[in-house]
Order: C-alpha cells, then structure tokens, then sequence
C-alpha cells in the first residue's frame, strides 16, 4: 500500500510556485527565492516536475545556470514547448497524475532525510493549466497540499486574473501563503494591480509584495546572463523578498508548533461524541490537518514519542490514514472532492439558505423528484427535508403513528401504549424519540428520560464462518443454521421457499403473543434497518426474514383496518396505500449504493411506505437527510385544521447547498454505477466465479468491493469468528470469550495495530478504523479503487495474524 | 423602497458577457451576436454600462458604428484607458455600485416595456476585474443574476484562466450558459485550448463553441472598417453562432417555463414543513429563483393572475422578496455572501467531512475556542457539536439531567418523574425529546409520544403600546403593570430592585408548591429561551423576572447538593460550578447578535452552565449547532464505565464546512460590531434621545435595528395591540377579538398584504413575513441598511393602516 499524502517535514520546508497565468515570472521567483533562502538555510532545492520546451531553455536548467549551490531537478521534461498534455502526446510519452506524484513525493522525501533546508517546487503554467495527463495543476498536486506561494500577473487585466486564480487554489483547500507579483514598467504601477492586489489579499491573511521586473532581453547570451545574475543579486536583498523569507520560515514553524497543540487544545475546549473522556488524552486525540480522496492527513503526539530510531524524526509530521469509517459512514466520493466544493459554492452564492415554509428552489424540487424516481418503489411520493438521520427519523415516526392512530380511532389515544414493531439491536439516532424506539441498550438506557416503547424481535443473522455463507438463528429459534454457495444464493428467495413459510408462522406466533400482553398495546409502526444493522453491532438480518416481517406486520391488523381505507395486499403493489401498520425503512446508512444499490429495500424486494436517506445522501459533505412517504401516509395529516399538520421543520431545513450537494452526489454515484466503475468488484463476487459450480439465476448478484478471497481468507483466521461483506461495507466479529456487544474490547487491539501501522517507515500508511464492541468495521468511499482496497486488505491480513 | 433585483422578462432576453481576462475579444462576440440576433428578433440592444478610454475606442461606439440597428449604449464613460476604479479617480468622479446597478436595472426595464428581444450586457475588462467602486464586476451585477456568456482566453495559458474565471462566476451563484472562444491563428488550435475547454465545460452543462479571430489591422481606417463589417457578417452566419443563438433563445423559454411550472411540481414531491396542505395550492406556494442580500428572487403564478393591465405582461417574473422572517431566522450576513461561499468551498476542498470521534480538525476547535472566549461566561468550558437547535437541546437536556439526577442520588431513578423548570410558551425544537421540554401546545399535542414533562410558570411581558413602554403581569399575578421612561430603563435592574423582590418571593412560593404536588417529582434542569420566547409567539419576557428565576432554581435545592460538591452560590460567579439544578440558556434564536449581543445571556446577567446556539452561528447559510457546558456539567459523565459518557453524536458532527462558516460569520458579525455598522441604529435609540431628559447610566444600552418613531408609531395604529423591537427583531401584536395564539388568524391579512406590494409597478419589491397567530414578525440580517429598513417601514405603515 503506497499512499501519496500530505508532508509536513520538521526540518525540510516546503513550497510551492504556482502562477496566476503563463509567464508571470514564476521561475524568476522561485529563482530569487532560491537565492535568498540560500542566506538563511544549508540547504536549498529546486525542483520543476514538469517542463515542455528544450532542455537549454527549462527552468531547472535557467536556476543551475545562474543559481550556485542549488540542488535543481526536473523529473519529467518534454521538447515541445506547449502544455504538458499536448507535449506528452507528440512524445508519445503519456505519464499520469499518479506518477508525477509519487515522483515529486519520492524526490521530497529524499530531500527530507537530513536536510535543513527548503524545496520549492514550482508548477508549469496557470493553477489550472493542463497536467500531462490533462487534470489541472491545483488538482495533481492537491494531495500534497502544500504551502503555496502565487505569483501574480502583473499585467493589463491582471487583478480579475490573481484572484480567480487564488479563489482556484482557495476552494482545492489551499493554503496560499502569500502573493507575490511583478511592479509593472520597473517600478510604476499603471494597471494599479499591485496595489489594489495588496489591499484585497490582506482581507484575506495573504501578504502580497512586489519587486522590480527582470531586465529586458540583450542580443548576446552572455551579457543576459550577466544583466539577470545582477537582477537576482539585487532582487534576494530587496527587503520585501527577504520579508518574505522570514514570514515563510516562522510561518513553518508555527504550522508545526499548531499541529503539534491541537489535541491538548482539543482535550480541554471540546465535548467529543460517543466517548467516555476519562480514557481521552492528548496523546489518543488524532489531529486532522486535512483529507484526500479516502485518506485522512493525520497527526498524534503519539507518533512522535513512539519513534524508535533518531532517523524518525526525519519523518512527515503528517501521515496518510485510511478513512476505514468512511466518516462515520458517510464518506462516498471521496474527501476534498473539487466538484462538491464547487457544487457547494454555487449554491451558497446562488441563494445563501433560503426558508423552506411554503416555498419551493430548485435544488430541493431536483433532488426530491430524484429520490422518489430512483427509489424504484412506486408508492413514495411526497419528500420531507430535515438534518440528519435522527431527526429524519423522528419525522418518520411521527408520521407513521399519526398515520396508524388514525386508521385505529381509538376513543382516548392517550391510554394507549404504542409500540414500534422492530428487529432487537436497531438503532435509529440518538434524539430521544427515536431512542425510544429501539430497545434497552448501552446507547440509551441511561439517558434518564428514554423509554422503550417496541416489541423488538429477535433475528437469524448471515454470516461467513471457515469460508462458507450461513444463516445462524438465535438462540431458542425454531429454525436451524442454512448454509449457502454464494450470497447470491442467499438472496435467491425463491429457491428458499419453505424459510420463508417459517419465518412467517413464527412472527405471526411471536408478535401475537408479545401485543396480548397488555390490552392497550397498539403497534404504531414497523422500522428496519434493511439487511444490516449498523450502530447496534453491525449485524447483518437475514434478508429474507425481513421480508417476511413486513408481509406479517401488513396483514397484522389488516381485517380491522382496510375496511377504512381501500388498500392493496401486495407487498410490491404498486398502489399509494397500505395495510395494517406503515412500513418505516431506516435506510440511513444502507441506502444510495453503501450496499451496491440506490435503494436497500429493493434487496428484500419491499416497497416500504416510508423511506429515511442521509450519510451518503450528500456524498460525505455536509448534513442533510430526506423522509420520503407514500401519499396515502401524507393524507393522514390532511385535514381543514392546521393543527392536523405535520408541524415540524429546522431552520436550515432543504438548505440549498445541501440539496445541491446532494444532486451532484445522486449523479456521480449514478454515472459510477453506469459507468461500470464497480464491475471488477462484481465479477470477483460472481456467483460463475465460485469452485460450488452453481449458476446463479438471479436479477444482480450481491457483490463487495472487498474482495471474496480476503473476506474468506478472513474468516478462518483463529481471532475471528465471523466476517462480512456487501457493497462498501466489511465486518470483522472478533472472538471474545468475555462475550460480545458494545462493551467487549476485543477489536480494539486489531484497531490499535491498524493506526501504527504493521511496519514503521515514511511512506507506511496507517488505517483509521472504529470498532463496535468486538466487531471491526472497515467501509471504503465508492470512489476508492480495487488498487488502495487490496493494499487495506493485505495490512489487516497482516495484523490480525495466522 | 427601491431594490435591484435578479431580473426575467418574457419576451426581452438579457445576456451578459463576461471575458476570463481583458482583451479576450468580449466586444467582438458581442458585435456578432448582435448581428446574429438580429436575423431572429425584432429588437437588438447592446449595453455597455461602464467603458474607459477615448470615446471613439468605446465598445458601444464601436457597436454602433458597425452594427447598423442595434440600440447601443454606454452608461458611464472615462476618457482614461484603464482599469475602471482609476479611471473614475483620474475624472474625480466616483460612482457607487448601486448608482451603476440601477441605471442598467433602468435602462434594461425600459427596454423590456414593450420590446421583443435581446439585451446584450457587457461588462469591463474579466469576471473579476474592478469596478469604478473598486469591487468586481461579477459581484457588481451579482444582484441581477443575468445568464452569462464568458468570453474564454484563446492565448497560451488560457486554459487555467478561463476555467478559473468561470469557477469565479459558478461560485458567485451566476448560471454560465456558454463559453464562446476565438481559435488561434484563425483556425489552428495550436495551444490546444478550445479541444480542452470544449470537452471541460461539456460536462459541466456549458456549451462551447469557437469562431476565427477578427482579420489583422491594417493601416487605414476605411480598410479596417471594410474588413472587419466583412468579418462581422461572416462571423454572424458562422454555424456555431448560429447554433449558441438558437440554444440560448430556447433556453430564455425553458427557463421561463421551469420557473412557472416549480409550484406545481412542488406541489406534487414536497412535504412542507409546518404546513396544513388542504391550504397549500400552486397559487400559495413561493419559488425562489435565487437570493441576494436581504431579497429572495420570487416568483408566484398567482403574480400572474393578479395582473390588472395588460402592460404587466411586461414586468420581470422575478419579484424581490425582502425576506422578513430573516428565512427562519437564520439569515445574518446576506443571502449569497460570496465570503461565505468562497469559506465553504475552501473547507470541502480541504476536508470534505472528516469524522469527529476523537479527533480534531482547526475549524472546529477555532470555533469552540471562540465560543468559550466570547461568551463573556466563565463558566462555559466545553463544546459539543451537533446538526441544529432542536438536537442541539437534546444535547443539552440529556447533560442537565444526568448532571441533576448524579447530586440526588435516588435509590431508583426510574421512578422518578423529573421535570424540566421553564416558561410557558417555551419552545425548544421538534424532536420528541425536546417537545417534551414544553408545555402542551399547538405543535406537540397532536404528537402521539408527546408527555410534557415541566413545571412551566406565567411571566411578564415587555410590550410597547402606544408610545409607551410597559411590563405587563400575567393574570392573578401579584405584580402590577409597571411603564418605563425607555426600553434601556427596563434593563436596569439596579433601579428595579422591588420589582426583583417580588419576583423572586412569588417564583419560591409557586415552584415549591407545584414541586410539592408528587412525591416522584424532581426538578431536573432549569430551560430558558433568554429575552425573547420564539416560536412560542414571540414574547417578550421581562429580563429581570428571568434573571430572578435562574436566582430562585439556584437556590432551590441548594441545601441538598452543596454538600456533595463544592459551589459557589453568586450568579456571577466565575467558578465552573453551579448549585442546585443546571441553568440552560436556549439561545438558538437569540444568540450570536440577533438581538444586538454576542450572548443573550449578558442581557440578564447570569452566567448559564449550559447555553445552545444556532441559526445566526453560521451567518444563515447552512445547518451546525453547538451545545457548550461547564466543566462541572462535563464531569458528570466522567467515570470509568464507558456507558456513563454521554453516547450522542451525528453523523456530520462538527463538519468543517459548518464550522468554518461559523468562523467566519462570527468575525464578520463580530468586525460589524467593532467596525460600528450599528452606531446610527444605536444613537437612534439612544436614552439621551427620547424627550423625557432622564440620562440612563447603564453600560450598553438596548437597541434596534427598526427605528424608535417607527416602532412607537406601530404602537399607536388602531389595529395593533403591542409591539416591540430589539436588535434586528420586531414583532407587531394585532388585535384579535378571537384571542391571541397560533390559530389566531388576525395577522395574516397583513401578511398577504404586504406580500402583494401595495401598489403595483415595476420596481416594487415586495415583503415576504411570517406570522405566529396574531403576531406578525420582522426581522433583518445584522447586514440590513438603515435604508432598506426604513423602505420596510414605509410599507409597512402604508399596509397597517391609520
């Protein structure tokens, strides 16, 4: 596993010369540059990645020429002077992004081990001047992400030209430092650009400064050699170069002395979710200078006291740390995405927030038809905007009780006990109303005001034991374990007809038995969370018996209630209405491709009334979430009083960046799909592809993008007593005789190796991961490529041992 | 009151060409797609509103001598041939964007009032090039959001400046339509650009099209003119500009009718917040096309009905909307703050989301810091994250309880039945969990989980009726109505000293005896909205009768949980510890300066152990709240038992676009407050200024943005019972023989009133409020000037009636 991140090196500065336009001086600054630095450090770089044009006339050849003692390089060069990706075509030398990246992260590190000094790595062209390979220059190098100095274009149009370029760089997430530019007409400022420049970037906490252009060009090469030794001798010592210099090096070392106090800063001024803060310190505190694609760009006190060797301190402050949560389960295109931070931008500089009672904006229209046309259940209709999962399911909730008290009519409703059918270990947000409809749990029996109100059934999970797919059922069940070929095949209901005449003969008993009980019991509603259960453990539900639930829960009541209401029986009618209790599908976190399909439910082959999207919803961006409902849900609140209403709603409710992020998510996640993107990851989990010699007869086969070998090589392993994979998602239940549940530590050991990292050394990745009592979950972005899975895949090989 | 809006006839198209750098050709294109034009609409107009240089180089000149039939016009012209904000200072003739912005929004109507055709808009020098004001041209014309036309750079390194360009204009919330680009050396694509840039902007929904650079010069004048009318007529037959003017007369009506087809469709996918849909129809429902400053861009199709004369077929389907409930109160810093949208993209480009379980990332801790430190209380110590007000408060709840039932120490909590100390009309959010928090009202009576679970107590209100100040007692309260000089005398509570008394003797006695009605009963936690009860119906409580509650409910158990941990018994005490109960201060809606103060609380003087904020913390643009506590709330969930830690967290807890938005905003705000933006608004109801001599002695005294002889001239009107104003708030009481409350219906004539205009006319914005039964409610961003203020005022007079 190679992995191409952030550097910040104690000792080794780095800077990077991007140009507001072609031929603004970048070279004769980073000339300059060279030359000043050479004043204050031992050792100064240069190094030019990529050069079009003869060798004589290239800019590393320009700064060995007239700059001494510089250590100059370019690592790729090409003869025709044009763009790069035009200059790779006529050599017929294509490179990619890739390549010039670790070509430039190689050259550093090299840089890096012993040196005090500073490189400045200038780019070819404008910030977003073609690469080699026809990406932009902001965009190759935005993994690096360094310090950059913007050299300004001094000429007539010049300030609209500075600062669209710096807005480039600004919104890639750039750290632009300062801003340097050429006085026009050697000294007199006509176009006002330096001025105007200075005043605007100093609102903004970049120093812009200026020097004297170059001198013009003679006939002999010899005498522009002299005139330009002469220029750079004078421009090093102009004050605002050596200004300059100095601001860069203490701004260095302020970044680093920054880095290094942010988890003690952390400790005393931040209430961290979901953590007991007698086991925090500053030294488990994990700093996130930034993140690329699926990494974080990580730093912890403990990597420091950690070093073994003298040699380490030579290492990047930073390190590269694989997203293993994917963000708390949100993360899916990638982080620092470019397009949803633009896509962002031109919502919030199109509208702001605009309120959402009685209104209507694009965005929010878009994405609701979006949802209720991709959804591929045709009784959802009518879209309710809110933040996140939790409020979106208490939005669900409270539709679906208003929806089955009112089909009930009861005399006083307030005697009742409404109860949320459900599955034992659902887990639903953590604002009080949905706690109360999971069941006791460490999550919220402490919370002093929750009050499980549920019937919570136990379940038959799938897991892969020694290699083989099973269904195990629980304990006292009166069904036995079912063993499978493929997962395919254990989605193939057909095939599995008599499991599912038992399922049903067994909630019918069970739920009968559990709402005699007590006679005010009603059942308000049925909530899943389709095929895994994620934050009660990450359990994965045997799909069919979900099935079989929601076609019990349908035809619970159904004699008493569809006389009030004309309603179809089928589970996959394709009629607005429902029977019985409405059918609430938390598809929080399994919904829009984490599990390889927009929707979850189409797995159980269901058409919930009432469908909850977030986390992937805005592709890893920013909180939004959707409660999609069928209309004959949305008449139960229709009436000729307005305190019938749904009288819910945020602030911030359908806030348009929101919304827009989540079209352009919708859109990418949907061309990654059609464009074939996970089509590897599905051939490896062709069921064709097994040694059992079983054709698989199904519609789409359930695939990964974890690999089958892994996964099976996984699960013999002596630590482990299952594994999982679907979609994006793997779950490692480690053994622990102790018991498992949230309180069991055994994961934390195989997390703990993960963040070291199994070797030490300066390009050695690490893999951020969270554990759920003894189950490890690791879930990838649907951008992350089969290349960065397998190298995940080998390192938990590795650390979790024979 | 006259607002600049975002414009759209129907039958006069505008277009606005921008160019990604001076000299790019802007003029040029703009010629030919005159000409083109020409060929397909009866009316051709080209506006050049600013131009520099001599009058026989300007654009509109050389429009005009060329194209014969184009109404040219240029509306400030400079001799001197630069950059337009020195140009206007070599003419000594400084002109404001708003005097550039009205005479183009002027001229543009004027052509709009009868022609069918096209204005083709072109501005100076690049997208971002100066003004005569010295901003950008794209945020000058920002307010009318034309569709754009960008001219791209044909010259070498023109790839990265004309995509940076359009970045600059997409963040701005311009929609660009096409980029038009010369070929290079008439024909030949040496650098390569448009084959980039064509295959760039395909997909981003941009079409690009390029024609032949115009022939050379030649030396006289007559060749010149012959030559280029040639090139002209060429150009204008070119097959591409043939093709972009068809595409973009099509999708003038495309968007014409998406516009008119939105509320329909709304009608049909969208579950609104807060809304009893029998009453919604596509007549009620609002589009915003866009938003600036303080106005949504709207459009209604009842607009359409209500026209009385056919010349109103003529007027813009845009209306500016000013946005008088603040879009829910969250708006702070102008809709489409470019600031704002250039922060949130910086951070997605430089995190996307990173999760937040035992990390850190610099936004968030940035924030924390400032919250802490800003405050002004010394008690607030840690921060916690979440998604909005309402989850927020769940936050804070489940704190003030655990903090509370961890001093009793009852044998079985569970028996308990802890309740929450407040006002009534007090509102916290729409989960279950906090409904609970609030009395039994309109919005959670019918929520099937609702149990309110409070001691809610009656207060005085603060009201202004007829020019008079006064604190109105609830009734049987044994307080009279006490009248004050000013609204800064109600606030100084030095002088209030008796009404203090009473006040805390009556709080003793009335919460002991409802403590003392169940056994089971335990106060849990103390909640109050400070100043002002929201949702509620917007009340105004007295100050100091909440400032005696936090006295009383600090005292109440006193006694008993001293013992147990060390406290310090002054309100103002700077120790991190509380006594008796937790104070939580919901400033959700109050804090952060929407009533002129960074806290709400300051206006009491008490230091809470628990204060939520929201809405104004991320200037109005998208949803974060933060839950910030005590250290001695902290420590409450501290134990070696993971299952003791407070188990709450979303998924994009503490997001950094969210929290580097609210770095910002909060400087803005904070840099508005030092910067003095208020001291017109302050003076104005300064104690010197009112006719009762008396010279009030308190430190900052209470202001607001609506003006003191507006307010109190509301306060006579016959059909208003009260009103108020403080900060950027103002609510109106209207009488309603039917009683007050939210099925009041006595404000919603006002409403629709001010919704419609007055009187119609082109430029005539209109208002767009919220009511809250018989209350209507104004309120403007911290942004608002005084005379935007005083045109809502004007209207608002006008609409109330004598």
């Amino acid at each position: 596993m190679r992995t191409v991140g952030s550097v910040l090196w104690p000792k080794l500065r780095v800077l990077q010369v991007y140009g507001a336009n072609t031929g603004v001086g970048k070279t004769i600054f980073s000339s300059i540059l060279c030359r000043a630095f050479q004043k204050r450090l031992p050792a100064v770089n240069y190094l030019k990645p990529v050069s079009t044009g003869p060798l004589d006339e290239a800019d590393d050849h320009h700064i060995a020429t007239l700059d001494t003692g510089v250590n100059s390089k370019c690592l790729f060069q090409f003869n025709d002077p044009v763009s790069p990706h035009l200059a790779v075509r006529s050599a017929g030398r294509p490179i990619t992004d890739a390549t010039v990246l670790a070509a430039v992260y190689d050259e550093l590190s090299k840089q890096a081990n012993g040196q005090d000094g500073i490189s400045i790595v200038e780019t070819a062209g404008g910030v977003l001047s073609p690469t080699p390979s026809g990406s932009s220059q902001a965009d190759l190098y935005r993994p690096l992400r360094l310090p950059t100095l913007l050299v300004g274009d001094h000429n007539l149009g010049g300030i609209g030209t500075t600062i669209s370029a710096w807005e480039s760089l600004h919104m890639r997430g750039y750290d632009v430092h300062s801003l340097a530019l050429f006085s026009e007409d050697r000294g007199e400022d006509r176009y006002g650009n330096f001025a105007y420049l200075r005043d605007y970037f100093q609102d903004r906490n970049v120093t812009a400064f200026s020097i004297p252009p170059p001198p013009p060009r003679n006939v002999s090469v010899e005498e522009d050699h002299h005139a330009m030794r002469k220029y750079y001798d004078q421009s090093a010592e102009h004050r605002d170069v050596l200004a300059f210099t100095e601001r860069f090096l203490e701004s260095h070392d302020k970044r680093i002395a920054e880095i290094r106090s942010m988890p003690e800063e952390a400790d005393k001024a931040i209430w961290h979710p979901f953590l007991q803060h007698t086991e925090r310190s500053k030294e488990n505190i994990m700093a996130w200078d930034s993140a690329y694609g699926d990494h974080f760009q990580s730093y912890t006190t403990r990597q420091e006291t950690d070093q073994s060797s003298p040699a380490d301190s030579e290492l990047s402050l930073l390190k590269p740390a694989f997203d293993g949560s994917a963000s708390w389960w949100t993360q899916g295109l990638g982080h620092g995405n470019p397009t949803l931070a633009l896509t962002a931008a031109h919502a919030a500089g199109r509208y702001g927030h605009v309120m959402f009672g009685g209104s209507i904006h694009k965005p929010a229209l878009d994405l609701a038809q979006t949802l209720i046309e991709k959804s591929g259940n045709s009784r959802l209709k009518k879209v309710f905007y809110s933040d996140n999962g939790s409020t979106g399911m208490e939005v669900a909730v409270k539709m679906g009780l208003r929806a089955s008290l009112i089909r009930y009519k009861p005399e006083n409703p307030r005697d009742l006990d409404i109860r949320i059918l459900g599955l034992k270990n659902s887990y639903h947000g953590d604002t009080i109303g949905t706690m109360d409809c999971s069941e006791p749990s460490i999550f919220n029996e402490k919370v002093e005001w929750y009050k499980g109100r549920g019937i919570w059934l136990d379940f038959p999970t799938v897991k892969m034991r020694e290699g083989r797919w099973l269904v195990e059922p629980f304990e006292g069940a009166p069904f036995n374990t079912k063993y499978f070929h493929s997962l395919s095949d254990l989605f193939d209901f057909h095939q599995r007809h008599r499991d599912w005449e038992a399922y049903k003969r067994y909630l019918r008993e069970t739920i009968s038995d559990a709402v005699k009980e007590n006679p005010n019991i009603r059942l308000g509603s049925l909530i899943l969370e389709p095929i895994l259960l994620g934050a009660g453990g990450m359990l994965f539900a045997d799909p069919l018996y979900q099935r079989a639930l929601v076609e019990v829960a349908r035809e619970f009541y159904a004699e008493e209630t569809t006389t009030t209401t004309p309603a179809t029986t089928t589970t996959n009618g394709t009629a607005g209405d429902w029977t019985s209790i409405p059918i609430i599908f938390d598809e929080v976190f399994t919904g829009l491709y984490r599990l390889g399909r927009f929707s979850a439910a189409s797995f159980l082959g269901v058409q919930p009334d009432i469908v909850v999207n977030a986390k992937l919803l805005t592709g890893g961006l920013l909180p939004l979430c959707t409660t999609t409902a069928s209309d004959a849900i949305f008449a139960a609140f229709l009436s000729t009083d307005k305190t019938d209403a749904l009288l819910h709603g945020h602030s911030y409710t359908a806030h348009p960046v929101g919304c827009s992020v989540a079209n352009e998510s919708l859109k990418q996640l949907q061309n990654l799909e059609r464009g074939g993107a996970w089509e590897s990851f599905k051939e490896d989990w062709s069921p064709r592809a097994f040694s059992y010699g079983v054709s698989y007869q199904g519609s789409e086969h359930a695939w990964s993008m974890w690999s089958w070998r892994f996964v099976s090589s996984l699960s013999h392993r002596k630590s482990v007593d299952n594994v999982f994979a679907l979609g994006s998602v793997l779950a490692i239940s480690l053994k622990d005789p102790a018991g498992s549940g949230y309180a069991s530590t055994a994961a934390t050991g195989l997390r703990d190796q993960l963040l070291k990292g199994v070797e030490g050394g300066v390009d050695n990745g690490v893999i951020h991961s969270r554990v759920l009592g003894n189950v490890l979950y690791l879930m990838a972005a649907m951008t992350t490529t089969e290349e960065t899975i397998s190298g995940v895949e080998e390192r938990v090989l590795e650390a979790i041992g024979g």
